[in-house]
């Protein structure tokens, strides 16, 4: 075995490498208070005490919001909802939205659609607040409020420390309106660095997925946005059709295309997420799937992660071998991840 | 060219092929008053008067759900959601869900966590009301309503009448709690067998897929259910990784994984969710995507959809052709559609 090659500035992938790596980094600044609105934010959620959350996001945002989902259902104990941007936008329609939060979720801030929906949002009753990477954007200054992730700016098309950055400024925002401080989160970046340090391994399991074409991902609970995540880094970066199931809904339809050409990647953290996995690996195992696990030792998880965070943190170190498998996949199929065909850093939908 | 093989009962997809031509028939049965209960639940409901809508469902139901969904946002005027199940089953979270009005749709009223996420949501001081096709299952009784909708005996593992009774049910349902009485849906029966009457269509359009491996399918609004129902019974029933995207979110990543061997079925209808395909065809051009269009004749469909129905009510006609391709599509490959590999009728999922 050949060591794999090392990424440099003129490597296509050199700009996800760095950005992938950069993580931790920007994981530590935004939890030392880098992120000065956030308490303000937080404290405006909680005067106004929303019966209801609706999340509006595209792409790699979307997969933030659905884990922002998963905490405003279990940890506020409020209903949540992620928006259909058309509705509003195309349909026209008018939402009686008083007592509702609205949270908006993008990297750029400047998707037109997105915009437009906080501004009829607000203008039907709903509290905005923006997530952002640009409080400059016309989404920061569309809402009431704004919490920057400060993920710094993300040059690859492939978004990786932008999506991090939304999960903990998510957290840290939701925390605080649960009345927490988040101080749970202060063990990801020694975390996430550990993660990053075994990149080795993620390059070697890269090559069983040379030339796969066909792949399905699946997580439950607070691990399904990482597998929607890691299936859409996969489809824009190695252009496979990665298609990502809650385990519970794979059950229902599509564990029949499953077969031995079409591998599972499978995120089964410690926690109940993770448990609620258990009915669903024996039927993978009859499809006779090619199974490999991103999680828990006792799961038997090809990939084991570092325990010491709680499950719903467990997301932000989850994604990070999945964002170098797609990487490594990528460059080993000669393309450039830093520049999918076809796609390009901000996309403008209406 | 030879014809095709004519399905008799003993022939794999007999009965998906019988399901799917009885849908006109039961439709104009649900449109004639079979289901006794109608009125009285959407008068409930109107009396109830929800701030916002949670729906909960699996597999093809969730489809019927999302259609839900857009008709509550569009119609009513009202935030809606689909509830992640776990939150409530495996989480244990107990939101407060009073005003809210949570709407749960099975075709077997039979998984234990769509039982049990009525049961929480009920208790959390939701208004329940089950959409079900099985008055007597424990879904029906866990609900404080029930609406049945009237598909009769459902024994092909991929669903086909009971997904469009769900869509008739759920609209004539909220058609009355926005005020109406449903009339528009008068027009769909005969519609429906002017597109069912077309079969020999489909079966000869099949045989562009039956190498197939990978296919994407996307719409938009109202239509953007009938693309994730199309790509379920493709799955199924073919085996083929179909990946369905609503058009917008298909240029934030997914875009980059289309080329010349990755078929796209598009969904534009007459209306709204139709011409917001605009932007996207040129996209799929660009990466040299080979195009089917299901709908309207002004988008130069491969398949023209009568025109009619209003747009909320052109998902009916929308998956039909999708079901007979599927069915021609699996039969062609030599499969059995009513009863794929790996799947049982009733899914119970905890």
């Amino acid at each position: 075995m050949t060591t794999p090659t090392t990424l440099t500035a003129t490597t296509p992938g050199a700009r996800m490498a760095a950005e992938i790596a950069e993580q931790p980094g920007r994981w530590r600044q935004f939890l030392a208070g880098a992120c000065a609105e956030l308490d303000a934010v937080a404290a405006r959620i909680r005067a106004y005490g929303p019966h209801t959350v609706l999340l509006v996001a595209r792409g790699t945002s979307d997969h933030a919001a659905l884990y922002a989902k998963y905490l405003v259902e279990i940890r506020l104990g409020r209903p949540a909802g992620l928006v259909s941007p058309s509705t509003m936008t195309a349909y026209g329609a008018r939402p009686d939205l008083r007592g509702v939060l609205m949270l908006a979720v993008s990297q750029s801030g400047g998707s037109p659609d997105l915009v437009r929906s906080v501004e009829v949002a607000r203008s039907c009753g709903a509290l905005t607040v923006a997530v952002t990477n640009n409080a400059a954007s016309d989404l920061a200054r569309a809402a009431e409020a704004h919490v920057d992730v400060l993920a710094g700016p993300e040059r690859a098309v492939a978004a990786t420390k932008s999506y991090t950055a939304q999960l903990l400024a998510l957290h840290q925002l939701l925390d605080r309106v649960a009345g927490g401080a988040g101080e749970a989160a202060a063990v990801l970046p020694d975390l996430g660095e550990a993660v990053l340090a075994r990149g080795g391994e993620l390059a070697e399991l890269a090559g069983r997925y040379r030339f796969a074409q066909r792949l399905v991902t699946t997580g439950r609970g607070y691990s399904y946005p990482t597998a929607r995540e890691a299936a859409l880094k996969l489809m824009e970066t190695c252009y496979l059709s990665a298609q990502a199931f809650s385990a519970a809904d794979l059950l229902h339809g599509p564990l029949a295309m499953i077969d031995p050409l079409v591998p599972v990647l499978a995120v089964v953290a410690e926690g109940v997420g993770g448990r609620a996995m258990a009915p669903v690996l024996p039927r993978l195992a009859e499809r006779g799937a090619d199974v490999c696990i991103v999680g828990a030792a006792s799961a038997g998880a090809t990939f084991v992660l570092p325990s010491g965070a709680p499950e719903e943190l467990s997301p932000l170190l989850e994604i990070l071998p999945f964002q170098l498998l797609a990487l490594h996949v990528a460059v080993d199929r000669g393309g450039d991840p830093d520049a999918p065909r076809g796609l390009n850093k901000v996309t403008e939908t209406l």
